[in-house]
């Protein structure tokens, strides 16, 4: 099943990628500007986020060519994050994806602007968005919230400060976590819903993507850290062996390789039961999906 | 007069003053994020960009209570472009109206993060506005433009070049400044406008929203040229003496500072001019603040 799924997965963010080429050719960008946005945004990556809010928003009845340029801008918003967070004052990396890091190939202050720039443009590009206009408000509302103080930049907040303490808690940890990666992958979901459709908060499409979306983002994160200890491959966050793969805290070192390979597989099996009431390509996908994120741990 | 301005002037800033008091009174933020981001954000000014977006939309139709919270995301926005240029990988400020800097304050990884935070929650902020959804979108895109890679953070990466060169033209220097600081002053008045029911596009008022802002963003440039080199009062940007005013491409080192404050009047003159069709306090107050802007520097 891995290696089928694998190559649909492939497919499914070359959609992405394709858009993402065309979607910074603007007019009136600085040249080095543009240069650097670019050349983080194009360093390759599975391309999750927009992605999810694809076939979502596929299963909920939204075609995928209305909704491509707003998934496009969920991948300028993790991108962006993944270059400030790699800034020296933050968690100092000089690769990402095995090329030198933005601040390392264009220096600190492009970096920040070119940070600056992906998120801003983010939201110009899924305010575009072909669908009611009530539907596109409410979805770039929902990302905007998950993408904030009280979402992933929060979440980044708490992450530095725990470096270097050992005295994380599983709670505080499972928080910052959902908050620093899980409330992005969640919004991508309800993103897709509810352009769509769906209403923003008691909506039965964004409820089951919510969940959905908090499941795949746990169990994402279990099996991260799971291979940060194993080490033979990594995903979502961190190079294998980085300084802070020291005393941090994760899920392995609170629970074992076992019983954390044991959590992550619940979580995955609650994210497929959020898809009963579906059916078709895109449910098919977003089910071998959860399955896929717990096989690559075991 | 002018006295009797800015006691109008503090009396509309008041107004937002109050309302940002309140802004980040959010579940769910790190208390530290939320006390880095309220220090940047409550440190003063004039809030001339919530100003002039609420005499914009009081002016063609649109309640002030209605636009404030739209409003106050753009001194929100304007909070986090100085928090980031004033960081040691850009200007290197270590005062900011006489406090120290956030990064001085609170650390670099904690000031990055607070005018991410503090840029993000302006998005959601503003897409909560009580206005018809196709208003709040069109209003909300018009700042995201402004403020994103082909607007402010554009124009910041081009005064970065251009810091330690002195080869920049008059109309390099007009462009970026109309890119750093003339895009969102520009996009605070149009917003107004659009968000009153405006066309983004074609509308009337829109445009002489537009002509508007760019002629006070032009006149309040010039001026705080002619006030670095005068030193008698800063405004938009840099304190006076600092590094960055020696070999400075301004506007009286090309056209000496006669010509220069004509320059600056005739942008007043113009601003005001776009006011022609309109009555009432909103606009009084924009076609005093247009005279006022020029005063400062006579």
């Amino acid at each position: 099943m891995s290696k089928e799924f694998k190559q649909e997965l492939a497919a499914r963010a070359n959609e992405v990628e394709k858009y993402l080429k065309s979607c910074l050719q603007l007019e009136g960008i600085p040249g080095e500007l543009q240069e650097a946005m670019k050349y983080s945004l194009m360093a390759g990556g599975k391309r999750v986020r927009p992605v999810l809010c694809l076939a979502w928003g596929e299963m909920t009845g939204a075609s995928t060519k209305d909704i491509l340029p707003f998934a496009s801008g969920l991948e300028m918003i993790h991108t962006y994050s993944l270059v400030h967070d790699d800034l020296p004052a933050m968690d100092n990396d000089d690769l990402r994806r095995g090329k030198p890091t933005s601040h390392k190939k264009f220096g600190e202050a492009l970096a920040i602007l070119a940070g600056d720039g992906l998120l801003t443009q983010a939201f110009a590009m899924m305010l575009k968005a072909s669908f009611p206009a009530e539907n596109v408000l409410a979805a770039v509302s929902t990302v905007a919230q998950a993408a904030g103080p009280a979402g992933m930049v929060g979440g980044q907040c708490m992450d530095m400060r725990a470096t270097g303490q050992e005295s994380m808690e599983l709670d505080d940890l499972k928080n910052m976590h959902a908050m620093k990666t899980g409330a992005l992958l969640r919004a991508a979901c309800c993103s897709g819903a509810i352009l769509a459709g769906s209403d923003p908060v008691k909506g039965k499409d964004t409820c089951n993507a919510h969940n959905y979306g908090s499941n795949i983002g746990l169990a994402f994160q279990i099996v991260d850290d799971i291979l940060d200890v194993t080490g033979d491959e990594i995903s979502l966050g961190k190079p294998v062996g980085s300084d802070e793969s020291v005393n941090k805290s994760t899920y392995p070192r609170f629970l074992g390789l076992e019983k954390s390979r044991n959590l992550a597989q619940t979580a995955a099996d609650e994210a497929k039961a959020c898809l009963k009431d579906y059916h078709g390509p895109g449910r098919e996908f977003l089910y071998k999906l959860a399955q896929y994120i717990v096989d690559r741990a075991s």
